[in-house]
């Protein structure tokens, strides 16, 4: 199992702008026959601090889901009203 | 809800050292009444950059957590073996 951790830092005058774009990236990524979770929250101390929590199968269903349309189309307009680079960590579960 | 995300920093030589203490704190998180997911995990490419992802249902039960036997006992030892400072993020779900 994959466990992403997307985080992005938007400009807090933009928050109006990307939030619909965010809305349709989790309900088209959701869609996906191989995501497991894709969940969207927001810092409670930074406004323009987003945090997608994700769950995949394997590499590839992540590698699949940067090609879909919806992610191709999307990202780049969100992206637009970065203040600073997105952060991503991939990781896998401890054992128990 | 509130969703936690909290980074700790390790040495990674003492990744040995540190993984039976998590995996305890883990175990008994689990069993306390209001925690609704405790689940570490590890950077694919950082061995010493562990990642909880943490459901609770408020502050108040997080705050609890923070008070237990297990956590109070088990985090300083952990902690003992940091390289940097942990960084703990809480956050709400973005509204469908």
């Amino acid at each position: 199992m994959l466990k992403v951790i997307a985080q992005d830092f938007m400009r807090v005058e933009s928050i109006d702008l990307v939030l619909p774009l965010y809305r349709e990236l989790v309900e088209k990524t959701r869609q996906e026959a191989r995501c497991l979770a894709y969940d969207l929250f927001i810092d409670q101390k930074d406004p323009g601090h987003f945090v997608f929590v994700e769950e995949w199968p394997d590499r590839a269903a992540l590698d699949a889901h940067c090609r879909t349309e919806h992610f191709t189309r999307l990202v780049p307009l969100i992206n637009a009203h970065q203040r600073q680079p997105c952060i991503i960590t991939l990781m896998e579960p401890v054992a128990a």
